[in-house]
This record gives C-alpha cells, structure tokens and sequence, in this order.
C-alpha cells in the first residue's frame, strides 16, 4: 500500500526537512509540494542538496492535486493554516498542521496571545495535539476517525513546548511541582525560519547569545496546556549560533511535601518508566546531560535530570532537533501513527555521533 | 610613571587577554610573563597575534624580575594562586588575583567547594572583592592600603558572577526578591579555557548546546555572597558555541510586597541610577535585550530588564565578555584605580559593532 | 544473509560514523566494535548519541571475535593498519583498510611520504583502490577474490583525493589538461580526528582560516596516483570552522590544443556522461558550485565546473563530507560491492537539505 | 587640531567599522554620519553595541554637515559612490572611497567588469590607490594636493586586492613569477555585507564552504593591475563560516630562469625586507602559516610563504581581516597618510590573541 501525501508550504525550512524525510520514507509517497511564490521552480532549485535526487516541482498551495492526497503536512504560518484546513478536511484529506492555529484548546486565548481570531473553533476540541509520547490516545482517535471517514486533524506540537514537556511532564504530572515552573530554552537559527532579516543574518547570530521574545512568547500558553499550568509558566528563549538544535532547561522547585521525599534515583526512575514504551525518548542516565548535536537530524529527544537540595529544585532538561522533533519528523511520527504504521516507518536513523 | 608589572600565568586565555591589554597600556608597562611549562618560549610562538608586535618571553614563576613589579595579575588555577600569594604581597607587590582563592570570604565555604583547605584565610577578610562596580569601597581601601605599604590583594570576581550580578544586585539590593534566584548562564568556550580535551574540541562543541556542573558549579557561592543570599540561588551554566561571550539570564520572582507595586519604568530608572557612574554598564532601553556580540573583546557589560506580570517574576539579563568583564580586563580596571589612575585606562575600547 | 563485520578502532570519528552506518546497515551485522585505549566501556559512554540504541561495547583490537567476521573495517592509523592487515586477510576476513597503508602502488613513494619501510609491500598489487567511480573493476576482481577465497582487501581512498579526483578525473583522463594540477581543498575540523589538541580546540578553529601542510601533506602523491600526475600535483588543504565538509578546488591549465577547441557545455555533458551510473555523484547544473552543507552527513559527492578562457584554465570542484563520502560510508560502498551487494544499501539518504 | 570628518554609507558593515573606528580616533572628530534609509535614527538602535557610547544619528546622504567636514568616507555601493564624489571635492572635502569606482584607472576595464559607463573618468589618473604599502607615493601626492587645495581623492583598495597582492606584490614584482597566477581566497560572511540574503542567512552560511563568483568576480582586473598582470590573473573566490577574517592563497609558478636559482630562505628574505618599514603587515617565520584570527578586528595582515620544489611553484598566503585592512581601517591608514598623521594613528590595537 502507498499513501499519497502533500507538503503544504514546501519551500520553508521544516517544509524542506518533511520533503527529505517523505521523499526517502518506505510507506508515504511524496506526490506532491506546494509553495505560492515558488510555484513552477523544480525543489532542486531552492534546495540543490537534492539535485538528482528528486524531480519534484513546486505547485502552488490550491493546485488540485493536494486534495487527491491522502494526507496532508501542513507547513504555512498560523492564520494561514486555519484558512486551509477546513477545506482539506472536507475533502477526505488527513491534516498534519505544523502551524499553531489547532494547538490551544481554548479560542480566547489563541486570540489573546495571536491577535487574531480563530476561523474555526469547532475544529479545536476534536484534533488531536501532535505529541505522541504524551497524548498518543488522541492520535488513536484521530486514527479511528479516519477509519470511519470522520475529520482527521493533528496539531502537531511546537519545537519549544516538545522539548519543554519531555522534559518537564513527568515531574509535573506526578504533583511533585509548585508552580511558576521557569524555562529557559537556547535554539539553534533554524527555528527562525528561512526568511532573511536581520536577526538570521549569519553576522549577528554567529558568536553571539541573546534572549528574545522574554515572557511574551507564544509558545507559553502552549506549554502551560501541557503540563496543565494555566499561568503558572515563564518562558525565556535564547537564540545561540548553531543551525538546529533546541535545549530547554526547566526549572522546578518542589513542593514542600515533594521535596521532604526527594530522592534523584527514584525520580530518574519515574523517568525510566515512562518513556518506557517511547522509542524516540533517551532518558540519559544521571550525571549525564543531553546535548543537541546527539539528536541533531533525527527524531529523537534526550531528557536528563539533576536535583539541587539547596533550593529544592529539580532541574530537566531536553534536547531535540527543532526541525525534526520540533517540527517536520514529530509530524511524520503522527502521521505513521494515524495511519496504522509503525511509529518509527522512516524515522529510524539516528543523529550523526560526531 | 610607568609602572612595571608582571603577568603570572599567561600561557593561559586569560594570561593571553591579560598580555595583549598591557602591551597596548598607556601607564602599565609590562614586564615579565611567566609559564612554567613554556618557559624561554617566545610569546608570538604560542600566540602569533604578536608576531612582530612583543618580543616578550616566558619566563618560569619564580623568576626574581616578578618581584621587583610594581603589581602582579595572577592567571593560574586556584590553589596555585594561594601558594603565591603571601610571597608576593610581602615583597611589596601589589596582586590582582584572578583564581577564586581569595574570593569567597569564608574559608568554611571555600574549603566545602574546592575541596582543599584555605592555606593564608588571614589574607580573605583584608582582601577587595574586584567587581568595581558592586564593590569599589574595597578597591579603594586597597589603593590606600598599597601608598601605605600595606598588602594590597584584589580577588576579581568570576565570569559568571560578574554577568550575574551586575544583572540581579540592583534588585536583589532593593529588596524586591524572594529566594531562590535561578541563574541559568551560556559561555562560549574561551570559558573552558586552553587545555585541548574532549569538551573543548571543536567538533565537539560547534552545532551544540548543553547544559553542565549542573547546580555544582563552584560560582554558586561566590553569586550568593555577592547577592547576599546564602544557599539561595540556584546557578545552571551552558556551553554554546562561540568563543567569547557569556549571558547570564536571572529570574527573579518578587515579594508579594513588591509585586503589588511593581512598575517596569520605574525598576528600569532604578537601574539607570545605580550604574550612572559605572563607566563599563550599558543598561539596554526597556524592549532590547542586552547580546554577547555587542561587548566581545571589551570591558563593557549591557544588563537587560524584562518583567513577567503571570509569574510575578523580574528576569535580569547579563552580558560580558568572559576573558574580558569576566577576567583579564576588569583585573586591569582594579589595578587602574588601586594605582590611582582612570579606571577606563587602555580599557576604552569598544566591541566590534559586527 | 547477514554478514557479521567489526570495526576496529571504532572510537576515533571514522570508526565512529562506521559504527552509526553500520548499525543501521540491513545486511552487515555490527558484531564487534574495538578500540584498545577504551576496552570494557560501552559506546554510548564515549558518544551518547548511541544511548538507549545500542548495547555494543568496546573490545581490545585482538579479541578473537574480530576474526570470526566476514569482513573488518579499520580506522586506526597508518602503520597500525599494516602491521594487522595480513593477519586478517589470513583468517580469512575481507579487509577495508580506511588508512594510507595500502593506498600507494609504490612501496618506495609510501616509504617517502610516511616515513617508514613498508611491512607487506606484496599485497599492494593485488588490493584494490577503494573509490568506486573510478576503481569499480579493481574492486570486482576483490569480489570475485572473496568467491575464491582469495585475500579480499581494499584501501579505501583518503578525503581529498575523493573529493579531489572525482572533480579532476574526468578532464585529466580525456587529456585536456597539462601539469602542474593546483589542488587547494577546505575541510572541517573532524578531518583532523577526535584528538584533542591545539588544532582542534574549538577556540583556534572557530572564526579562523588557515592553510596548513603546504606541499608537504601526504595526499599528494595519493592524488597524483590517481589522476596518473606524478609530480605534477600541487596539494595545499585549509582548516575551516565547520565540523564535516571538504571542498576542493581544483584548477587545469588546458593544453594549448585542448583550449583552442574547448567548450564548457561540452565539457560538462562529458561530466554528466562520465558519472552517469554513478549514483552519488551528483554533477551539478553549470553556474551553480557545490557547497559541502549539501552532501554533509550522506554519501554524495558534488561537482561543479567553471572555465576562465582568459588564462584557459578548468576550475572543477568537488564537495563530500569527509568522514562519509571521504571515509565511512565509501568504505561500506565498497564493501557492499565486494560482498555483492547493491552500492548504494544502506548508504541511501541524503544530507539535510538546511 | 581636530579635523571633522563624515561617514558617508553609515548603516552598512564597512560604515559601522569606520564609525567605530572613528569615534575611537584621536584626531579625526566624527562629526556626521549618513544613510539614506536610516535617515533620523540614533546609531545605537542599528547597532546596539554602541548603546551609550555615541549618541550619533544618521542624516541623509545630501545633509549640508557632509560638505563642511575635511574629510569623507565613503562606503556606498559602486556607481553610487561616483555620482558623490565629484561634487564632493569641489566641495574641497577629501575624499577616500571604499567602492570599487575609481580603483581601476582604464574606464574601458571599469566598464567591461561593472556595466556602466564611468561618469568622472578625468578623475582616474589623478586618485591615489589606497594600499598604503604598495602605493604609498601616490598617497603622499595626494597629501600634497590637499595642502594645495587641488582635489584630494584616494580609492581604497578592495578586501580580497588588499590580501592577494600583500602576499603576492613583492614576489611578481621581482621578477619570479610566469602568469598566470591563480587566486583561491576564502572570506568571512561580513563579505557579503549587511544585506540579509539567502547567501548571508546563517543557516546557509554556516557548516558550509563554497566557490563563488569563479573566474567572474570583479576583484579580478583590480589584482591583475595591481600585480601588472593583465589578463594573468585567475581568481576564485569562497566563503566559509566566520564573520571576519580573509585568506586568500596565491599560487605561482616562477619562470625556469628564477626557479633555477630559488632559495626559500633568500625570498623569505627579500620579503621582510619589503615589508621593512610596513608597520601594518607582519612576515611570518618560515614554517608558520598566517590565520584569519590573528589578525581579526585589526588593521594587521598576515604573510606567509612555502614552496613547492617538485612544481616549482610558490604559495604566498595573505591573511586580513576584511573589514578592517579590507575596508575601514585601511581607509583610515590612507586618511592619516593624506593628513600628515602617523599612519599608525587610532590603528595600534592589534587582533585578539584567542
């Protein structure tokens, strides 16, 4: 059986990582990629790494085409999204949106924290938010509607809250926390994006640390729905000069109840058990922290933990490739999920060692 | 006047930022540079930034040229630098020490995190902490010390401490903060210093950011008696991937008394008026976070300030550049004003602004 | 049919982009891994990439497992790789040899170069020169040796005489071009090995160029060798802040004859031609350049062609990855061939396209 | 005395670098500095390092300060620059250009390589070039004509002139070397300029290396007639990762007569020699090769010479930073010269030695 699938908004960096990963995936068949200001360019052009490789050619975002797929990856900004996906749902088409139009449950506050308001509410409660170690039943679900033809639409989580939650979500879910929990993540350029501005300027981002977007950014409200703290989040992120590569150090101080019990092994091995059944989940072992460059171009995530009786805080943290567990790989993962696969179907290999 | 001076230690990255400064010093002279372990090497064959420019050598540490100084700056490990110390300070010369031995007042606490006993702990209290801008009454007692022929022993501050707390004491000092303060802090590697191992190899730390000595670090309890916060501040260092640069991103939560009243503008103006006639401290418009980029190969530090209204948390940001703010060059601006001089002297310049 | 193979010195970067590939290989079973200095670890404790996907654990080069392989790749230096070479070929195991040590037709040449005595100067006739586009019939008769039960053994080709002579080959072989050949190559930092020395240290090769082994290093009479040049090569390889890449850029005077006829589009269909069964070449449309980010991580090579009829000079250059396409991953393109296998199985993906 | 100057083209990389320089210069008083975009925004809102360090605002390039100031520097792109510059010196403002407008003293060439006709070619032949070590009797004439009221322009040489002739000039000047001579240079992103672009995007830029502009790059008469090598020169140019630095590594083959007689410690010679009285530029010893890091964020450059006995050719390296000896500083240099200041003035500082 091959499944022919679309790469909405192809052009873009993680649209560009779903191509790679489709073009080479056993099961999914690449027919078709779209990009309204390239339309017309062949994807070798953009992207001459795959000269040779690939005659694939970009169409434009309602080139006919896309609705004959079976599924759709949606990589198109937020507002943009929610503008196409009641259409593709409509035609049958399963929708894996990379956006984060569908990711909040509650309207009022995707329009509080995006300025803008949401086209289709209705939509919110049944899609499925794409993060399978953490809501895989909803991806199950998503997967049953498809069966039955019913809508089938995955919000796939954002790159900061995936690393944030991996890391955080055991600890929080045990009810050993006080809120505010404090993240700060460091992100590698890629998460900006491929437009050119002044802040993805090779120049500025080489040798250089700032933060950006303190306390303002959109992914809080993301996180706080994860891990079920409504304002109980400051997210701080960093931006440092590496390509791909998203670390998120949380911060966790404990309840005081929590912390009179706390023993590190015990913890690490709540972690252990969790991400038991979780093939992309690398719980390191103490006294080893995650790095990006183990997971760089891969689909895997590295969780560590370390324990500061001081202050009687518990740190986490993840590691994970923005552009692959954070965006066009997590994607693929739902979408091997919602459609019978092994969860791994083409997202096997590992990051490079070195 | 010229005033002869030794580098000890300057095989080193801080011992090379240390030799470059006085080289181009208008009123230090630079005399003697020591490495035991490069002793008769040129300088320029070890940095060849010098060819043609110093004809210094190497000489061994206990060469008699380095006590006929006038000031020694110290850039060997801790340990070392207590072993030399009380020598050199009874030879009448004037020591600016950049190792943590003689930095943290109590000889319990030192001896708790470095593991060795304190060999001269009379030296601890009589000693300027070298954070000019926190701690300028000490360096000038030192300078009085020095015309009166008393010991005069600077103890400069850490990197991370410096970063930190030109970034959290104005807050911290006006009351407004409850502990614990989480400090959360990226270095480049210059940070790591000149010994070649598998963390400082390049493949190793390009494309990667990681967490490390994770609530460990041995500049926990220096920010702590900075801070005036014992066993209060939780400190979690990263490494990216630049060279020079560290920041340092403070979250702060406030007292309930403070948070009632809490005003952006106002803390802003408060910061403004504590750095007024800090000459090295760029306190960044509200809006701007302060970059590494902007105070690499300079003495200047930029603080950023940024308040979360949801978490009642104030986030202070730092940055310097580590072999510079953070060592070689703001152990010059102690030895200009306990020698009298300017405190800017051969310090003026500015970071690149690319 | 699953082939057990080892890979001896597994610990250094080659050995380690061996292992990774060999790992996720569909035929070749990683059985044994082997690095003297890190018997007894597990290779996840040296690169935590590996953590939780693999159990594999260092043994010491002469563990008897090692010979019961089908075939062993070696990654240790030259002169360590002949001194077991024969040994293996006798236990009957087919050899890739990743080091210089059988590279070199000419006992005399290796003695100049490297500086010591050749120990089994009679297997260089027979073994072949492990760089398929060129070598493809020397490495048939290895296959067919391995069917008789011949010594099978292959000296896989160094970084820059692959990257080199694939872009050189094709305009030397049709005789276009007169000596002397000016090869100038950059290269990442994992060329120069994993260990830690001032070279390697982040802080000397990050923000820097240099050239380095200026008409002394040993690839030249390997690059002469193979474009059949002897003498006629100058060789001179820079040092550029990245971790995996190679670029060469090779500059051919024509033969008066050769430019009073030349034609660019000419030339490049004979490109096209020449590498038209090569699945991992990647010629490039004439006006666009290689650049090594397109082949990082994979198995490709690209090559790109310019003329200058001002001086009536060919510019081909050719960008790999050093340690796949330069080291690894060829090695295991000519071990599928030698053991009758499609070339391209498990070598299939391509690079990140950002 | 304090002589006022503009910066005219503020806003880009070379405009900042001059700004910089030029607030820090003894003599010269920066007094104006333009941008047409950025007309009415304070300095340090582009560029943030300068955050209470100037509180300079750009004006409009036809702002009436221009024309009152000594001097003016002019970093806007070509064919801009020569619709300044006339009215500018009849302004009695001398003029030192950083484009490419009056580099080129035949405005046939200039044509050929820039598509447009030369508005002001009366004023080729009266310009000095501005490569102080080369040329420095033209700028000496000049001098002379500003003390003279005639019309005082100099047009600073380019970035990749400036490091290939360095290296080159005293070899081909003496006689040694046959055409053609063939140019491999690699330069850092600032290259590229301020422009955000796909090329200077980081995530393009970075873990990358690539020829550009091969055999078509307009650097390419301004060496030939710098070398006096018309037609003789081919010139390749790369980028790779870093912000500042430029490598550029020249190959020439010597004429059988000069390689007959060649002595590799004779011409090392003849170099230091040559450079005898070049404060700026830095011979170094034979065996060590220059690095772009040595002479970073100074006005040094770098010059290191090898040979190849079996070719008989010669390599020259010359290593700059270049913004600095490639574009500001040295424009600076050829402005201290015209103005009977020590060419040295506010351009002592020498690179970071780490």
């Amino acid at each position: 059986m091959v499944i022919d699938v679309a790469v909405i908004g192809a052009a873009g960096y993680a649209g560009a990582e779903l191509v790679r990963r489709l073009v080479e995936h056993p099961k999914f068949n690449l027919k078709v990629i779209t990009s309204d200001s390239d339309a017309g360019k062949p994807l070798a052009e953009l992207y001459p790494a795959f000269t040779g490789l690939s005659d694939l050619e970009f169409l434009s975002h309602n080139a006919p085409e896309v609705k004959q797929c079976a599924a759709a990856f949606l990589a198109v900004p937020h507002k943009a999204a929610m503008a196409m996906v009641p259409g593709l749902l409509e035609a049958g088409v399963a929708v894996f949106d990379l956006s984060a139009d569908y990711r909040l449950k509650d309207a009022e506050i995707y329009t509080q924290w995006y300025g803008v308001e949401h086209t289709s509410p209705e939509l919110l409660e049944q899609c499925a938010f794409g993060l399978p170690e953490l809501f895989r039943k909803d991806l199950n679900k998503v997967a049953s509607n498809r069966l039955n033809r019913k809508p089938a639409l995955v919000a796939c989580a954002g790159c900061y809250p995936t690393a944030t939650s991996l890391a955080a979500f055991p600890a929080v879910d045990a009810g050993w926390v006080q809120a505010p929990v404090y993240v700060q993540a460091i992100s590698g350029v890629t998460g900006a994006g491929r437009s050119a501005n002044e802040r993805t300027h090779f120049c500025h981002a080489n040798e250089n640390a700032e933060a950006y977007g303190v306390a303002t950014h959109r992914h809080t409200p993301e996180i706080e729905q994860i891990l079920g703290l409504p304002g109980g989040v400051l997210f701080i992120p960093h931006l440092a000069p590496l390509s791909r590569g998203l670390l998120s150090t949380v911060t966790m101080r404990l309840t005081a109840e929590a912390a009179a019990n706390f023993n590190l092994q015990a913890a690490h091995k709540h972690y252990v058990d969790f991400y038991e059944k979780a093939p992309f989940v690398q719980v390191m072992p103490l006294g080893v922290q995650p790095q990006t460059r183990n997971v760089a171009g891969s689909n895997y995530a590295q969780v560590g933990l370390a324990y500061d009786a001081r202050t009687q805080t518990l740190v986490a943290t993840g590691a994970i490739d923005n552009l692959c567990k954070g965006a066009a790989n997590q994607a693929i993962q739902c979408a091997n999920i919602v459609f019978g696969l092994d969860e791994t179907t083409g997202l096997e290999h590992m990051a490079n060692p070195v």
